[in-house]
């Protein structure tokens, strides 16, 4: 059994906000996608057979995961809220949570590694980072990767590669992403011309949750297409070598409002920590737009006294499932406007004026 | 001379925000317009005239003046920001600040008292009281006209009664008014029934700094109209009859807000003193607004640790002449607004976060 409670009081590795260029890069992920060979892929999958699957993969997920794991959890018998919970952490995908039949995920320490069974592919795997850490990613999912294929036979073609669902996924099998933190590129309206350039190297460009979610709190996954013809170094080499450039374009934005609009930007940052340290009731669009002010008046040494891991866990934690789970009871909107208002006061200091602390 | 300094830290007693009523009713104004006989009113006074009328006057008014006032202040050679300084400070009237030639005005103690020497007539006589006080006003300003007309003779025609420089003003010469906070009429927009109301019982509704001036803040003075053919105890009563209905009408909708829609009225009034406490850079609009906002708060009970006077001075203290006598120099519009900020951060407790406090 996974302790939902344990969870919702904690926060992942990656959350951690250190690591190389956490000023900008917030994680690093590496994910791949595989299938057991003889079994049909989970689109044309039967129950049964997802069953079939499920029971072939429970074992060997549950031994590869590191020692102090949460450890295997079945996905079907979870409530709506506490699958949407693990949705916004980032453990499993929305795929996952929305999907039919058996299914489980293999947590791994610190919630940095997921082997989703049953998802899109009989095998999902993804490693995160706190930071810019694609190769310690890399390195441990292909070690989890060999040792699960001493134990099962993954669908592999000699002249493409592994088979996946979605054709875009064939070959390695690997998507690898990194999550930056872009609020200078943003407010300055940059951000179009760091689209149109990922796109022309073949990169996309995705917002916090993934595929179709919007760019919430400035934060942006840059990540591979496709995944055929090339080796993983490759792949990783090609999202790692943009990364620096959108750094640098971030950073001196960032200097140059500075430099040029520095009480305007102080005054941005610091209206945001007050609204967010007073408010009583506040949407999840606004929390994240100021929390994002918040997280760049950090960096910047505008705001002392508050941590980067906070605002981060903040990111995470003010959505709506956790805040469902933090009061034990589903909430309407409205509900969970004030409940949210009231976390991120208790997290962050409230108001002295107010009545009600 | 007038302590310029002493007075920029210092405020009226109209400011105290205590008296009757003082949940609505910030201040009760009366004053008398009165004229000497024999001289050309100031609109068609030479500045040799109002040099001599200032002359005759001066001595009389100093007199009338209680033990432990400041006195008689020459007007005409203060600087603009000076004279800008004590419009603010409702010391002086826009058209005092802005008129040609010899002038000046008794100040009375905790500048409850004012008599404006050549202002659009010869002698512009206001007692202020914080509160709902206007019998007080009419015994204090009443009891230093009969003192003077022991002394001077006013222009008086036995059928008409004071003549004045403008029509309106002739007869009693007096105008009443109560300076009311009506956050919460203007936030349901009740406020316009308010106005039409007003208008047909004749009464007049101004904003902060009289005619012409912007409602700034919520704040709103009813006024009689007309001083002509009606005793004075009769104008303070047509101005005071009304007065009890407004203030139901706007303790009323408080409550109907407080009660339909208390967490928005307890956000809006959270977010106001979040913003105020934090913002770098603050425009006189947006200070006004959010004040207003405060002040209907702390009288709600949504807000502690704040007291009604402070606000009421900060209306007051964070206008234009205001910040650049703290100051000690003239600032620009931008360089204001940062002034004005960092004196209310530092008047109602900065935000913690903040690195540069």
């Amino acid at each position: 059994m996974l302790d939902f409670d344990a969870l919702t009081h904690s926060s992942g590795e990656w959350l951690r906000g250190i690591g190389p260029e956490s000023d900008v890069v917030v994680s690093s992920r590496v994910r791949l996608a595989r299938n057991l060979d003889r079994f049909p892929f989970p689109p044309q999958a039967s129950e049964a057979v997802k069953g079939d699957v499920e029971a072939v993969l429970r074992g060997p997920v549950a031994e590869v995961l590191p020692a102090g794991s949460p450890g295997y959890v079945r996905i079907d018998p979870l409530e709506s809220l506490q699958r949407q919970f693990l949705v916004e952490r980032q453990i499993i995908s929305r795929e996952h949570s929305e999907s039919k039949g058996p299914r489980g995920t293999g947590i791994g320490p610190q919630e940095s590694i997921s082997l989703m069974v049953n998802e899109e592919d009989h095998l999902r795997m993804q490693v995160l980072r706190s930071g810019m850490a694609l190769e310690e990613c890399w390195q441990e999912i292909s070690q989890m990767d060999d040792r699960l294929q001493q134990q099962v036979k993954f669908a592999f073609n000699s002249e493409f590669g592994y088979l996946t669902s979605c054709p875009t996924n064939v070959g390695t099998g690997m998507r690898v992403s990194v999550m930056l933190h872009l609020p200078a590129l943003v407010m300055t309206k940059e951000i179009q011309k760091v689209f149109q350039s990922m796109h022309k190297m073949g990169l996309a460009v995705r917002g916090l949750y993934g595929e179709g979610s919007q760019a919430m709190g400035d934060f942006y996954q840059v990540s591979n297409q496709s995944t055929l013809g090339r080796s993983e170094p490759r792949i990783i080499e090609e999202v790692r070598e943009v990364i620096p450039d959108i750094l640098e374009y971030e950073r001196r934005t960032r200097r140059e409002m500075v430099q040029q609009n520095s009480d305007k930007l102080h005054d941005k940052v610091s209206r945001a920590i007050g609204i967010l340290r007073n408010a009583r009731t506040i949407t999840s669009e606004e929390t994240m737009h100021l929390l994002s002010s918040v997280r760049l008046g950090i960096n910047l040494g505008l705001i002392e006294g508050i941590e980067i891991p906070t605002i981060n866990e903040l990111f995470i934690h003010t959505q709506p499932a956790h805040l469902q789970m933090l009061s034990r009871t589903p909430l309407e909107s409205s509900d969970r406007n004030a409940k949210r208002a009231s976390y991120i006061r208790q997290r962050l200091g409230a108001g002295e004026g107010d009545a009600d602390e």
